[in-house]
């Protein structure tokens, strides 16, 4: 596969020749994805500085029929962001555009290019004493950009929402190059169609994302960060519904993790070390947060208390100082990079029914005896959400592995369409997981998905093999 | 107009020949909206009582050519669920598909058919010990597909978000008479396209909203309902940024009120009377609320006595019993309606960056000076969102009131855009604002809109001559 004859110097016009680049090492890193899971083969990587030349390239590429790939922080877990195999897809990286535009904290709101990292949009909001909420993983190397084009989720969910939820608008470059500007701060706008939504979790498919107006919240000024050892997932649901039942939505973390879990990110994780006196088969990272000065720990206890008295609790502790907080989500955001460390991963990121967590884990588990005896499974996610990544250690020397991971993902999947649940829960589709859409999505929502994308990209020049 | 031979006939059919309303008394409540500024001619009125039956008359009216207008409570106010004045249009009345299907309190989730009343979806949530947000002065008889058909704000937006944010998926019939079953309950669900954004607050234009999962939240277990007097909307929106940064989103509601609607309210609402010793020239009805069982009284009480020493609020109370806050959110809700026994009405649902709030005030007014001499503003609304009913009082003599209707609007709309705001805060486009809306949003939003709508209703049939 080769590009249009001169597509390369013309691209090199717009964004200057340092930002085109071509050689097979520059273009490695682009088209390889998180977790080194899909390697793709790029044309071409892109560097545009701006929404003028991120507009400049795109009408370049349609023009040209040249595919483009949109990429912001390539942190994305389905291979979304990464070309595909046939060496004849272009990657736009949206890394330059990476400024805040503007900061209103009188209307709770702020404008953050595409580019921006997640942690320098909530270092942003931090400075003028308001929180942008969304938080995960892999917060200082994702970009904004990507969360809002995957609909991120993380740990905050259950109380502030998804990406989606987050957005007041967006600036949009669309399939033909022009620019949608859609960057309202304004919190109720009944004005026809809302469009921003059908670029919001699009992965890149319908438009380019390049700017974004975001909600910020009130910043919280006590936490009670609680980290309890606990029998089974049944019990961790109970103890959910119990802490909801006293304090409402300020309920802002919610997580289960299996032993393994914790233990691997004790081991790993410098830093970390095991918060309780006794082992428990599973544990809850869970966080309650407000905007009073005072009340809340007290109010934290209690209810600890309560439910250490009535048998749900096995051990517990509440992080005594921000300097234990941060310690008990150090651990947890390092589960994924420290579960790798037990042999060959099988990720599933899946939601079903809060209520029906338990018997996820449970009928699960039987599954894999079937499908993958050797293997073992270490869920951990936001149980408050219904969402657990739902992943599974194969030993390393699998024979062949991606065959094995494939039933395992047919398996898990069928049993969470069974419970209800959804395939991808915050990760998105991308590339990874289109097949298994296309398979298990009834025909009528395809065909609609296929008129948005014909309406908005007819020429296919977006993303193409992604999501439709 | 009249419609083809036979559609009458194969209508009743389906529906019953009892609910096929063709009669001219039966049609005409059908085709007045509620604040009788749009009559429309109906063709017909077609009552079905299940999915099934709007799926086979929607099939029926694209088979025909039929052009339909879904109306659910015929509450909107823009005029978008009833009939143009053509008499080629026929009604679709969801009214009849009025069950709630399931509540699923362990889930924060119920399932309601497109007719339930709003009244009826809350105390369903209630009767499971949850809260479903929503709430308008409407309430009663406003149906809920009409609410996230239109996308409806109301009195708790600051806390809980608009309709759409309260909607977990929807089952939808399309243009063609094929039904789209979106109505998961899932919090998390990134598999393609959220194909329920496109039909949330679209109008009935783009699909007839059938049936809603919806969010619930924990019930407040304590509240405080404040009432203000302050010297200006500057104070107002001072006092709110003081009152979200000491309670953060514990904040549920925050209106403001010029006095002129109060005292509107205390001589017309049967029940109402003043709630304070002086009287101030604007008012502020706010509420906070909590899961807590205790505590949030003396922490208003506290933040109350801090404003009254720095000299921001003239008089206040704080609801002492169930009953007195019944009284102040009655008269809060009693407003429109008493507005009407000063004058003829002007009104306009606008919004801008809760900043600005001042300004809008008091350019208004002189706006007002130039175009209507004789009338005066009564703003009341929902600060907190940045959203104001910018109504007018016009003498009801008033020479070619249309005419002077129109005058304001456009010079209301040219100042609020000039501010950056929206022209439909939470009322919507429908028929009423179709002619602003073209000659105000950018033509390339408008194009995307029509594009939308090829996609989605090819022939034209669903809710014609609303938006786009």
């Amino acid at each position: 596969v080769s590009l249009p004859p001169g597509f390369a110097e013309r691209c090199a016009a717009v964004v200057g020749p340092d930002h085109v680049l071509g050689a097979r090492a520059e273009l490695e890193p682009y088209a390889t994805d998180f977790w080194r899971h899909t390697r793709g083969e790029a044309a071409l990587v892109l560097r545009p500085r701006d929404t003028a030349e991120v507009a400049a390239v795109v009408a370049l590429a349609a023009g040209h029929r040249v595919p483009l790939v949109p990429q912001a922080g390539n942190t994305g877990l389905v291979g979304g962001g990464v070309p595909d195999a046939s060496g004849g897809q272009v990657v736009l990286s949206l890394a330059r555009l990476d400024r805040v535009r503007a900061v209103d904290p009188a209307g709770d709101a702020l404008v953050a290019e595409a580019g921006c990292t997640l942690a320098s949009v909530q270092a942003a909001a931090e400075a003028a004493d308001r929180l942008f909420p969304l938080s995960l993983g892999s917060e200082g190397t994702c970009r904004i950009g990507g969360n809002l084009a995957a609909n991120a989720g993380g740990i905050n969910v259950i109380r502030y929402g998804m990406a989606r939820d987050l957005c007041l608008g967006l600036e949009v470059v669309l399939a033909d190059g022009r620019v949608w500007n859609g960057l309202r701060t304004l919190r109720k706008d009944n004005t026809g169609y809302d469009l921003k939504q059908l670029f919001l979790g699009s992965e890149g498919t319908l438009g380019v994302v390049t700017a974004a107006s975001l909600r910020l919240f009130p910043r919280p000024r006590e936490r009670a960060t609680l980290f309890l050892g606990v029998d089974s997932p049944a019990t961790a649901v109970e103890l959910l519904g119990r802490a909801r039942g006293r304090f409402g939505e300020l309920v802002s973390a919610f997580e289960l993790i299996v032993a393994t879990c914790v233990e691997a990110a004790v081991e790993h994780v410098p830093g970390v070390r095991f918060p309780l006196a006794e082992k428990a088969p599973w544990y809850v990272l869970a966080e309650v947060a407000w905007s009073l000065p005072e009340g809340l720990e007290a109010a934290a206890d209690a209810w600890l208390e309560a439910a250490l008295e009535d048998g749900l609790i096995l051990d517990a502790t509440r992080a005594q100082s921000e300097a234990q907080r941060a310690m008990l989500w150090r651990m947890r955001e390092g589960i994924s990079e420290a579960a790798t460390r037990l042999g060959a991963i099988a990720r599933h990121d899946v939601a079903v029914p809060v209520a029906r967590i338990p018997e996820l884990v449970e009928r699960g588990a039987a599954v894999l005896r079937e499908v993958a005896p050797d293997a073992y499974l270490i869920p951990f996610g936001h149980v408050g959400d219904g969402n657990l990544h739902f992943n599974v250690v194969l030993p390393r020397d699998t024979a062949d592995l991606p065959a094995v991971r494939q039933r395992l993902q047919t398996a898990v999947f069928d049993l969470v369409g069974g419970l209800g649940g959804s395939i991808s829960a915050e990760h998105g589709i991308g590339r990874a997981k289109r097949a298994e859409l296309h398979a298990r999505k009834p025909a009528l929502d395809l065909e609609l998905m296929g008129r948005l994308k014909a309406a908005l990209d007819p020429e296919g020049i977006l993303n193409p093999g992604v999501i439709v």
